[in-house]
């Protein structure tokens, strides 16, 4: 596989033995990560932010890449994630392909990758990976943790691990545990690729290449991460031009299947197969009470914040707003201030990407006060 | 293919040739039928059912085919859409592989299968077979036209090419037109079939079979006609015991994933992919608007209906309680007394089947007042 890394990514080498919550360990290596702005000599201003599945450490642009990041809107000098007064670090997660060590990544310098004997992957061990990361860099105490998606399950699992790490936290659209409709997507998104004759037991390249796996796997994934609402205004029932339309008696004819294709396009080979499912699989079975060996609501009560704040959207099927106002309650139940928002953003899970009006204002504010 | 046929089935021969409505005839066509009581004198008893794209014609039981049929608590003596009183009718739809002629049928006796040969299927070709039927069978108007899922739109369809065939009608988790969400998914259920390189074009045979296609299409089915909020309550997070449990890193390891399984195996090889991929893109092409040549609204006001339901759930994502109160609000403008049943129930598209509380309490009043 290609790695696809930007320039301006730096690198932290994970110890040696890295230990792997469900067996194995990793020798040699390392997550990718990006920042932006300054960290203040007292080192109180970092604020790091654990992504979703699929993107990248590269959340907005600087000087050394200028291309947009994923969360462009979001990040940078005097947007909501002010970057003239925070430090905001963006790691990309373990067991990824954009940079740091997953199962695409050599077992050593030309080794072959390591594929399926990648040991196990958990929530619990990217976020261990992160925190080796913050004390890296010389930080005692994160300003704020800020986990989106998968990202806010990493999050979780970092406070509850590592007590103290933050002050602040802002979970979007996450989760502190995933329940059976999610499993029941991921599944067949990791079924579709592995019953795919290509994906051959993980042992393919880019000559032999699962592509019709990971085309329905990235299709039901966007499936699931907007909703009707915003597609019945965006799409209805528009029709292709006929030159637009493939020569098939089932080919593609309405606006929204081109779409859907567009964004698979962009996706299977951009994403290494594998990757993809080890972390999807991490998410299945995160519990924020297993990692702490408890229940749910007990091990975010064990959680000691002095603010948090979960937002979500009422369209999102994934990450249903249920599970954000459960992590708003119980963190609360620990002693945080905390905030629970609600929105009624249409575009479902990933709101958090679109309306940055409404998550810009809310996390913004957070902050601001913060900071004050 | 094997054809599934239940003992007590009938046949209508259409007649010859058939007309489909996007081009291309059919010859020798039958539809399978099921019936249920008796026909008054009067001729004014008949209740028409339309079902959704995969059952066949045995909705119910009956003395020469005990089996409990798809909707065998709401069928029979004493039962909502009771028996003593009404005369049933329920047809395999046109198109399917339970008896009625589609792409798994012999052109002729003897001779192969149409397959992609099959002219293109338009709900409204169902609903004029279904119309022949009624006429065949000596009635002059229905007493109701039940739809549900699927048959929801043929029914309006039904309604809206031959007016006057039925004096009410009830709309069961129905739509009258496919919105993109709903397209989607049945786009990307047909695209996991036709990427089985064992679809093979639509040339496959019960050696070489496209299960893997099949597999993914209906557990994303299945996906869709249930709710997360019923599987919270009813899988959560419990796994499978470890002897359930496949020696796979990827294997199926929660209640949820099993459950998937169990209805893709009893699926699979019990319907016809290719009937699977007609029937499904009938339900994207149809637009009541363009059936009757004018927009959604208008053709539903231009409906002529004594009484009429509309009835679904919140938690239904593939067929969406506002369909259901288009249906009733367009309806009420052509004149019906039309009654709008929103239900709480948690089930998704798929509680007609399972909330029979509910379902058949609305469906039974309704039928009861017309029997008064």
């Amino acid at each position: 596989m290609t790695e696809f890394i930007s320039p301006g990514t730096r690198f932290f080498a994970l110890p040696a033995p890295f230990p792997m919550k469900r067996g194995g360990e990793l020798t040699g290596a390392r997550l990718a990560f990006e920042t932006w702005g300054q960290l203040s000599e007292a080192g109180d201003n970092a604020v790091l932010i654990l992504t979703g599945l699929s993107p990248s450490a590269h959340a907005a642009s600087h000087a050394d890449n200028p291309d947009p990041g994923w969360w462009e809107a979001m990040i940078g000098p005097g947007k909501p994630i002010d970057t003239d007064r925070w430090f905001v670090i963006c790691p990309n997660s373990l067991g990824s392909c954009k940079g740091s060590t997953g199962p695409a990544s050599a077992r050593a310098e030309g080794e072959a990758p390591y594929r399926l004997d990648f040991p196990p992957l958990s929530i619990e061990d990217g976020a261990r990976a992160a925190a080796l990361l913050v004390r890296s860099l010389g930080i005692g105490q994160l300003a704020c943790v800020i986990g989106c998606s998968m990202g806010g399950m990493s999050a979780l699992a970092l406070l509850a691990l590592h007590p103290g790490i933050a002050r602040t936290h802002i979970n979007v659209s996450g989760a502190a545990r995933a329940l059976p409709f999610s499993i029941a997507i991921r599944s067949l998104q990791r079924e579709a690729i592995r019953l795919d004759p290509r994906w051959n037991g993980g042992d393919y390249d880019d000559e032999h290449y699962p592509d019709s796996g990971m085309r329905i796997a990235r299709k039901l994934g966007v499936v699931t991460y907007r909703s009707s609402l915003e597609w019945d205004g965006r799409f209805g029932r528009v029709r292709l031009d006929s030159e637009q339309r493939p020569d098939d008696p089932f080919g593609f004819e309405f606006q929204v299947e081109s779409y859907l294709e567009g964004h698979a396009q962009r996706f299977i080979r951009q994403f290494d197969p594998n990757c993809y499912l080890y972390l999807s699989r991490s998410m299945d079975w995160f519990d924020i009470g297993d990692c702490c060996g408890t229940d749910t609501a007990s091990a975010l009560a064990g959680i000691r914040l002095e603010r948090c704040l979960a937002i979500g959207v009422s369209t999102d099927i994934l990450f249903p707003l249920q599970q954000q106002e459960e992590i708003a309650e119980g963190l609360a139940r620990g002693g945080a201030d905390s905030r629970f928002v609600p929105l009624d953003s249409p575009q479902g899970h990933d709101a958090f990407l679109v309306d940055i009006e409404n998550f810009g204002g809310a996390i913004g504010s957070f902050l601001g006060e913060l900071a004050r």
